[in-house]
């Protein structure tokens, strides 16, 4: 029970100590692809989540709600090729109906098992399929299990997300791994997909939910695929407390900033990884708005950048067009005045003082070549600064998506 | 002077009496494109433009607004393939060049011509070639060189887009005719691409501009092709009384009904014709939602379907995953009952009381297939219905953009 996978910057959900996953095909999906996914806590543990707030939130999202106010959880059980929304009171029942079989068969209560879904809205759970596959997924849980778990959670995602990171509250080391699901579908509002996050540290209820919903806002809340928001985002983690550090009741507290600090980093890891595995995407675009009014401000210019077709498109035609950036800066609806914007784009200043900056088009055009692309705001309105992460328009996104 | 090619539904810019038109080819856009055009009434008209809301409004715009303020204006210049743009005073000096240019040939005031451009964003116009054949320009305007106009305003559009109605304020018969441009970074806000309007009656410039800004509403705010707005959208209307009508000067009297209700078939007629020829567009799409709080809210709801990428690379794939129809409408921030909620989709009602309504999934499929897709959303809200129109997002609409 105390050799875990942990390297320096890779680990799993069952990385922290006390956690158990597994991930297995269930038939949801097509050919053997792995659909179904657990994760276990030793014990149970504080819980806290942030959802969409899509007014069609799933059945899964409604009932983790409801769970979550007791603020205690130990297990999490989702399936991918079925969003369960948009089903109605049958889909709750169906939800409740895997929840219950896996509470069961782990001999917990079910007020202790949350449930996700992802895939396609509209349609009914497999229950069946899933209730004759739920005990092989219990028998299957291990202490190296999260790689499953992590490809189980997947749709038309092509790599696994997972991110892991360390504190030392009071000086105890704790653990914080995560793992995520992207692909399309992404955009901010409390939370952008699905994503899960385990910890052996001992934090209360209220102190979990307020650093985690901090640190989704930091994180998840600023990344956009193709400004699609999901009826079924989801981020929930489970503190177990195994670490046996004092356990952090204020999100004021010193040990508090240690460990907002590290769930930083797997959230803002697990984001990166939805956006370089954006569907189709073949650039990754990070687009930093300085000078703003406040955040918000900062980050509505930022992604009315991101979310403009004609800009993504011109990232993936590797277009130096950053006439289309400042378009998309002026359709923002905010009353800045054109000549106080300067525009740099992969470190070449291109627009100032309300005119274009003559700049070198063929270097500009090969700086574009490469796979990360960097595009700095700088307005003189403030001094708020946010950063927004996103990727291009492809061919291939339009492929994907329409089947 | 009296021979003008008026037919029942077809008709230009040049179909009402006193205008003349004419588009050249002058360099701007390659391998002989036309790029120039220009239109000119015998006499001063009444003149009245709504124009876009982007803060890096082009030039030509911010000249219109100042010129505008006379409510007359005698001729419009257009060129495409360089939208004079984020240019700065040295923009605003080769627009005021090309109407100083253009009103000599014409031997009227510069203040009665107006400027519009479209096309690249960043770059100064080609001052010297576009004066080079302003000339022939000028020499080519005849009664029928509206077509040639509609041409020369192109940029990725694949058709001419143009419209005429008829109306008979006073019993004197009275024309519209219509041409506009639009293609892609299409989204509405007071006006959404180019459009230009002439007509033989008589409207005083505040009624002209009451009534120009009501149709625009109803008709080019309206619709999406990719959610992007312009640097340089404009609608510009020019009333020449050439028809002998008594002057319209309140825009609440029956003759200005009659004329609101034939320029609404103008501008209902070109913003369909751009939706249609949306870059890349292979479906075009009606969303009407009914039973909304307020117009406002009934717009939102159908702009959050229109502008959601997956819903528009559904479409593309004839894929009737109307679960995507839910998700964008859940997304667009408006607190409605989920269960409230009824979606038709091609006449198959597929959502209703919060849950999916039985439906046969293979006529469901088939009646994606032609080229024109309806869609009904019915809240439980209100009375207020609005029609929004958009297009497909299709692996071309990339491929148009990308370079």
């Amino acid at each position: 029970m105390d050799t875990h996978p942990v390297q320096k910057t890779h680990g799993y959900i069952t990385s922290p100590k006390g956690f158990r996953a597994s991930g297995i095909a269930c038939g949801i999906k097509k050919e053997g692809v792995r659909d179904l996914a657990l994760i276990v806590s030793d014990v149970e543990a504080a819980a806290a989540g942030t959802f969409t707030t899509n007014r069609f939130c799933a059945a899964p999202v409604q009932i983790c709600r409801t769970r979550l106010e007791s603020g205690r959880a130990q297990a999490i059980v989702v399936n991918s090729g079925c969003a369960n929304a948009a089903t109605g009171v049958e889909g709750l029942a169906d939800a409740e109906a895997v929840v219950a079989e896996t509470a069961r068969l782990l001999s917990i209560p079910p007020a202790m098992v949350l449930p996700a879904s992802t895939g396609r809205i509209g349609r009914r759970l497999p229950l069946q399929k899933i209730k004759a596959f739920l005990p092989a997924l219990v028998s299957g849980l291990s202490l190296d299990g999260g790689r499953e778990a992590a490809l189980a959670i997947l749709t038309t995602n092509t790599v696994p997300k997972e991110a892991i990171s360390r504190a030392a509250p009071g000086g105890r080391g704790v653990i914080i791994g995560g793992m995520a699901k992207g692909a399309g579908m992404i955009h901010p509002r409390m939370a952008t997909m699905l994503a899960f996050i385990t910890t052996d540290a001992a934090v209360s209820p209220a102190t979990l939910q307020a650093l985690l919903a901090a640190s989704v806002d930091r994180s998840f809340n600023c990344i956009t695929v193709d400004g699609d928001r999901s009826t079924n985002d989801s981020v929930c983690i489970l503190a177990n407390g195994r670490a046996g550090n004092q356990p952090i009741t204020s999100p004021d507290s010193a040990d508090a900033r240690l460990f907002a600090r590290a769930l930083d980093e797997v959230t803002a890891a697990l984001a990166e990884k939805i956006v370089r595995d954006g569907e189709g995407a073949s650039k990754f675009v990070e687009i930093t708005v300085r000078g703003a009014r406040d955040s918000r401000e900062a980050r509505r210019l930022g992604f009315a950048v991101a979310n403009s077709p004609l800009f993504k498109t011109a990232m993936y035609g590797e277009d130096p067009n950053w006439g289309r950036i400042l378009s998309s800066l002026g359709a923002a609806d905010i009353d800045f005045d054109p000549a106080s914007v300067e525009l740099i784009l992969q470190g070449h200043r291109v627009f100032r003082a309300g005119a274009p900056v003559a700049a070198d088009d063929a270097s500009l055009k090969k700086s574009l070549k490469g796979g990360d692309i960097r595009i700095e705001v700088i307005m003189e309105r403030g001094s708020a600064a946010e950063r927004v992460l996103t990727c291009d328009l492809t061919p291939q996104y339009v492929d994907l998506n329409c089947i």
